[in-house]
C-alpha cells in the first residue's frame, strides 16, 4: 500500500473546511480539526482523520446539533456538569475540560462531567490538554459502541471504556497514559480483519468463551477486557463515573455510532484535573518525577527487547517525527476523503502534492 | 488441610490483645483488627489475620513507631497530605480516610494523599468506608516490595499497585472494585509455590521473557501487568499519584518489607473521595445505578459460565457467609498466631473452641 502524507497544518485546514462545509461554525470545526488532528500526531490514527468520514455521514443524517447551545448544568468551585447538547465530542469535551481547568486554577482540583455529548476521540487529547497548566489530569469516556459483555456473560452491555491521565514533567517527556480497558480496540480488530490477518490470543472470544482468532468470524466475537474480571471491573466503574453520575448513556442506553446514524448519542465522559502543588512544591515534585522517570528509562531491559519506555513517550517522538515528515493517511481513508471534498467541492482534493 | 474457622469478634479480640501486647495502644490496635478482619470478610485472606505474623515481627525489630504523631502536613478544603509517622498503615490509611470524608462533605470532594505510612492491607476495605458516608472514593497505593520491572525490561522497580474504588447502591449491593495492576499478586503466587501448582500462563515469566509456570522456578520470576504495557503504564501512574506527589516512597526507594524488617517504608498512599450529588439527585444516581446492577446481572451468561457478577458482590456474599460461619484461618498462619498467643502469654490461643 502507498503511503500518503501529508503537513499538519494542511489536514487541520482541510478537516475545517469539511466540517465548515457540511454546516459546523469555523470556531467548532478548528477546535474539532485541532483534537483530531492530535490524536493522529499521538499515533492514535483511529481516533484522527480517519474518523472524519463517519463525523461527515453522522452529520448529513442530522444526528448531530451543529449550533448547540453547551451549557453547565449543576456547578460548585470544585466541579461541574456540561450538557453537550448534542454538539461535536471534541467541542463539547474541549469546553469541559477548559472549565475543569479554569476551576482547578482556583479550588486546587475539579471534576467536569459530561452528558448529551458525542464521539470525542482519544482520551489522551484531552488529559494532555492539563498539561501546559501543570495540572496532573484523569479522563474517562464511555465508547460509542458495545463490543464487550460483562465477565462471564454474552450480551454486549460494555464498550471500551477508556481511561487517560497525564502528569506535567521536569525536564523528562510528560506522562500520557491513554488505555482501553478492553485488551484490544474495535478498530484494532477491525483493521486487521480487513487485512485477512490473524487475531492473536487474547483479543477476542466467542460466545462459548473460546478464542477466536479466524478474521473472517469477527462477528461472531467479543472483545476481552484487561486482567479479565479486573478490567471488566473498571470498565463498570468508568461507566458509573462517566455515565450514569452525569446522565449519559451507559449499559443498553449506548446507541452503537456505527450502525445508527441519527439518534442522539448522549456520550459520557469526564475530566478531573488537580494542582500537585496542593501536596508538595512543584519544582520537587518535577524533579523527583523526573528522576524516577530516568530510573525507568535507563533500567536493564529484556534480552532482545525494545528500549524501555514510559507512558507517552512514543507518542512525543511520534509527534515530533510526523509534525517534521508530515502525518501518514491510510490509503482507503484518502478516498474516503477525496470523494468528500470533491462533492463539497474544496480547493484541496489531497492530491499527492506537498 | 483441616478447616479452622473462628468468630468475627474473637479474631478481631486476638489481634487486638496481640498488638496491645506488643505495645500498641488500644485505640490503634483495634482500629488496625477491625481493618484486618474487614479484610478476611471481603474475602481477601492475603491482607487479613494471615498479616499478623510480619506485623508482629516488623513491631518487634523496630520498624514501626507505635505512639505515632500522626499530623497533617498541608490541608486546604479538598485536599491534605497526612504523615504517617511511621504508625501502623492501617491506622495512618484510616485516619486519611476520615479526613477525606469530613472535607468531602463539606467541600464536594477531597484527595487525601499520604506518606511515611505502612502497610495497610486490601484498598476495597479503605474505599468501603466512605459508603455509610453515601460519598463515592477511589483509592491508590504502593505496594511493599517491587516484584515487577517496567514493561520490556528486568529490574525490579514496580509493585502491584492497587487500586479500588466504591460507589454507593440504592438497593443493590455496592460497587467495590479493588485490583492489583498486575495479573497476580506475590501472595497469590507465593501460596501456589509452596501447594506446589503450577501456575497459569499470565502470572510470571523469566528474564527472558518466556512464560514461568514451574512453581520451584518462583525466584526466577517476574509479575506481569494486567493487559500487557496498559497495566505497566496504570502500575506507573499510580506509584505518581501514591508516591511522589506525597513524598512517599516509589521505584528504587521501596522497602521490601519481606526482607528488611526495621528501616521504616515511607509507604504511600490516597484516598479521594467524592459527594454523587455534586453531579445529579442523589436518589436518581442511585436508581440508574440499581437499575444497571440488575441488567449486567440478569443478562445472559456464557455456556457454562458461573452466574454475573457485580464487582463487590462476591466480597458482600462471602461477608454474610463468614459473620455466620466464621472467619477461616489456614492452619499454617494457625500454628504461627498460636505461638505468639503463647509466648505473649494470651488467654485466648485460638483453639478449636468456639
Amino acid at each position: 500500500m502507498d503511503k500518503h502524507v501529508f503537513a499538519v497544518e494542511r489536514l487541520e485546514n482541510f478537516i475545517e473546511s469539511v466540517l465548515v462545509g457540511l454546516g459546523v461554525t469555523t470556531d467548532h470545526a478548528r477546535i474539532c480539526s485541532q483534537r483530531m488532528i492530535e490524536a493522529d500526531l499521538r499515533g492514535m490514527h483511529g481516533h484522527g482523520i480517519f474518523r472524519l468520514p463517519p463525523y461527515c455521514q453522522r452529520i448529513e443524517a442530522g444526528g448531530y446539533n451543529l449550533r448547540p447551545d453547551i451549557k453547565i448544568k449543576r456547578e460548585t468551585p470544585v466541579s461541574a456538569v456540561v450538557d453537550g447538547d448534542n454538539g461535536l465530542g471534541q467541542v463539547v469535551v474541549t469546553q469541559a475540560v477548559e472549565l475543569s481547568i479554569q476551576k482547578a486554577e482556583v479550588s486546587g482540583m475539579a471534576w467536569v462531567g459530561i452528558c448529551n455529548s458525542n464521539h470525542a476521540g482519544a482520551g489522551g487529547v484531552y488529559a494532555a490538554l492539563a498539561l501546559p497548566h501543570d495540572l496532573i489530569s484523569m479522563y474517562m469516556a464511555i465508547g460509542n459502541a458495545n463490543h464487550m459483555p460483562p465477565w462471564g456473560g454474552t450480551d454486549l452491555l460494555l464498550s471500551t471504556n477508556p481511561i487517560a491521565f497525564a502528569i506535567p514533567p521536569g525536564k523528562e517527556p510528560p506522562i500520557v497514559l491513554d488505555m482501553a480497558t478492553t485488551t484490544a480496540s474495535y478498530g484494532k480488530v477491525k483493521v486487521a480483519a480487513q487485512k485477512g490477518e490473524e487475531f492473536p490470543i487474547g483479543w477476542m472470544v466467542d460466545k462459548k468463551g473460546q478464542s477466536l482468532t479466524d478474521p473472517r468470524r469477527i462477528k461472531d466475537g467479543f472483545l476481552l477486557p484487561i486482567g479479565e474480571h479486573k478490567g471488566y471491573g473498571l470498565n463498570f466503574v468508568i461507566g458509573a463515573l462517566a455515565g450514569v453520575l452525569n446522565t449519559a448513556a451507559f449499559g443498553s442506553a449506548v446507541i452503537d455510532f456505527n450502525k445508527d446514524f441519527n439518534t442522539p448519542t448522549n456520550s459520557g465522559q469526564v475530566i478531573f484535573t488537580m494542582r500537585p502543588d496542593l501536596f508538595r512544591d512543584m519544582a520537587e515534585f518535577k524533579a523527583e518525577m523526573d528522576m524516577r522517570i530516568r530510573e525507568i528509562r535507563t533500567s536493564t531491559p529484556m534480552e532482545g527487547a525494545e528500549p524501555i519506555r514510559l507512558p507517552g513517550e512514543m507518542s512525543l517522538q511520534r509527534q515530533r517525527q510526523m509534525r517534521s515528515d508530515g502525518v501518514p493517511v491510510a490509503y482507503p481513508v484518502l478516498v474516503q476523503l477525496r470523494e468528500i471534498a470533491h462533492r463539497l467541492g474544496l480547493p484541496d482534493r489531497l492530491d499527492d502534492t506537498p
